[in-house]
């Protein structure tokens, strides 16, 4: 939310040889190229900013767990990463042909009371927002590109508002580089996350009220035509912020990994 | 809304003649005192105020249509003297004992967008407000005076607040003087609405969404042990609001009551 | 839900020395006569009806602590009585003249998709329903009785239809025998709940959003010209239902009552 | 929705020299085998299939100003090809790489009050459904086809169902031939579209409550890296379905396109 607030604080908590886990955007983006042209800002804490270790447990368990600095993920990242790296991963994915197709609870959109989000104003639409704008896509992008050796993702994404409290479902559009089987997509997410607590793959489709108030990420995957499309949800608020936070820090001390969560 | 806003303003729309229409609550309560005491404010126009009229067609039909300033009557207000006037002109009930019980869509807390309107908060939440100090129990007070002779009436208004976009449902519950029917109870009202074209009596119950986006006033009752129940609903916005003010613009320019309006 | 359904299988319970939590109505009303002419049916377990606990643990703790069958009770009977019985006890209220104005979510109107519950009917709209004549009311004025000697209390009872999943509020008229402050109402309701750890006292209004997913009975009070006002809230499905009947247990074993309870 | 009634109907109209508009999917495949595949039935009114006309007045107003037959579109299709058919038609995007990502209201799903579409089950979810073999996803495809000479469009489509009455948003991710500026799209669409009563072009994004009630068609355009996004709204009952109808029966007879319409 309140991005540039962090990176003037974390500096003094490093001295003072805490941990921390910053909930804002300011050390999700190693580039500081990109933070100054997505967050409007010089990034002024370079050297924390460097060893900062981005916190989806999923994919960086280790290092979260020696990390000084985690920088706890975006909601819409969440839900996409999870959905992505296995293919990407497993090299059966276009990475330059990537659709993220997602829609967001209204609490997506911050504390703030804005005249787009009153009750009467919010309660009976569907609408997209920020198309091809949204400071997410170059943090989805990001989180993908070490999974394509020596090139570049390009994601599209699309997020979009939904009349309905808290949630987040990800409709990913994603180009298989040879023809497959959903069940070898399956497959593949099976061997990814098989041992992970707070994600589950599903054969039906995942709706967002299943996942409402727990750290889970629901997945499943189905091939159409030309495209693998994998569907996520989760909630916005639990693995899509304070949930995952408290996943970094039980990662971060030793405990329990689902230690305070459901 | 901006109370205290259009009594600067009339003064000069009547120096000049004009016929005027107020949405504001300035020119409601003929009690300058009651002014001072529910607006906190001093009423600044006690020559328009005095001959100022109440502008719900159904009580005050004819005065309004040769009036030159038409105070137009706030929402609540609205469904709960169309709900009471007839059985107090009756002598039915006891103007004593009245509560009024109401329950409102999110638009009639106006359009500013406030923390406890915001999407999130609103959305799955049922609650009173203002119990006992809201603006419009005075104002239903004042409107049901007149019709008990040299008697005041008594009403305990309780609003809540409903997570949809519009609609105003009234509870009113009321004390026979003598034990009724509830056949005689909706005789009374046949007789008073018959003529009316937005009064509709029904047997049913009526439910807001029956009544959105139109000017209808639906009503119904039922005779529960002690009391007489009659349940009104109308729209905040049309009938409660804009859609009775074109009304009453209606009768002062003598068109078809009708026109423009559902 | 599906009464007339325990009475058939409690007898086998009891039969076999088991102790039992009854969900349904079946053993809530004491006089087989209210229970014939409130779910026209003639009750098959009189035996096991005489000795039934009502399942409220803030009125009938210890007698629940004994008891073999225990009647959970109506998830409008627990907002009401709640809000209602200390007053009673105290000899404040005139126990003729109570009015509960109630709205619950529509999960309290069961599982069975019905026309008049699907989504698009439903979303934008508020109503009353079953108008004098819902079972809850009966229950509620038997939950009453013995906390007026010789006498009896007459309830009118009025529940609301508010488009949410879930919650009830109660907005309960009382109508004081002498004049009373609302600091006195709220002393009464102090010293009758004090120990209790599911109800809260609030100074503010209670909303239902505040005790959605808890066992927690929100509860508040003003005093209205001629009426004591009191609001209370629960959750439907928690301290209305299932919750209530995991505090009942706890209470029945001997655990600590708040045992697996927010 | 109860598709293969009308067909059976059909015949004995047009005998009688009459002229209808059909609501179902009977009229609107062209191809026999299209209907066998999707709505596993055998099409048994093969004369009036052919001379039936696709009831989409934007496309092919003309042949059905004449037609005996209409087959009213889905609302689905409605809001797709829309957005696709003036880009295909000036040969910029490529027809084989088509994705329709929509989300509908619920009054989509019909009246039947199925358990997935009880009020509480709905009201705060979101997810996708029937993904890759939804009955439209093949309507779009034909209606697409005849915009592309000699080849065959391969559209994927993913409907969504959002917690609101009624409204269609469909972001529409098409493959430009060679790169091109988000003016150019919009100007063929404003060449394609400027006489259109019911399809408005926007700049900014449109929302599904901006179109409600209304039979209009907002649109707008990105062009996000290697896409067009085309995004566009319906009311699902108005413009995708009885507006339609109405706006059909108004060409079919001469009258005012617009008449009877907002």
């Amino acid at each position: 939310m309140h991005n540039g607030i962090a990176m003037q604080h974390v500096p003094k908590l490093m001295d003072a040889e805490l941990r921390a886990i910053d909930f804002s955007a300011d050390y999700r983006l190693k580039e500081p190229a990109d933070y100054a042209q997505w967050y409007n800002k010089t990034h002024i804490d370079l050297a924390n900013l460097e060893h900062a270790v981005y916190g989806l447990p999923e994919l960086y368990r280790e290092r979260i767990a020696s990390a000084r600095l985690v920088a706890n993920p975006g909601c819409y990242p969440t839900s996409a990463a999870l959905a992505i790296v296995p293919l990407l991963q497993a090299g059966l994915i276009e990475p330059q042909d990537i659709i993220v197709d997602s829609a967001s609870g209204i609490s997506g959109a911050g504390r703030d009371p804005k005249p787009e989000h009153h009750f009467p104003e919010r309660h009976e639409t569907f609408e997209a927002y920020s198309v091809g704008k949204h400071r997410h896509m170059v943090e989805i992008e990001r989180t993908l590109d070490p999974y394509v050796r020596g090139r570049k993702c390009a994601v599209i994404f699309t997020p979009h508002l939904v009349p309905m409290e808290r949630g987040i479902l990800s409709t990913v559009y994603l180009k298989p580089i040879q023809p497959v089987s959903v069940e070898h997509v399956m497959q593949v997410f099976a061997e990814a996350y098989e041992s992970e607590p707070f994600v589950r793959l599903r054969e039906r489709l995942p709706r967002t009220n299943e996942v409402a108030r727990t750290n889970f990420c629901d997945m499943s995957a189905r091939v159409v035509k030309s495209r693998i499309i994998v569907l996520s949800a989760v909630d916005n608020m639990v693995k899509g912020a304070a949930g995952q936070a408290i996943q970094n820090m039980n990662v971060m001390f030793g405990v329990e990994e689902t230690a305070g969560l459901i």
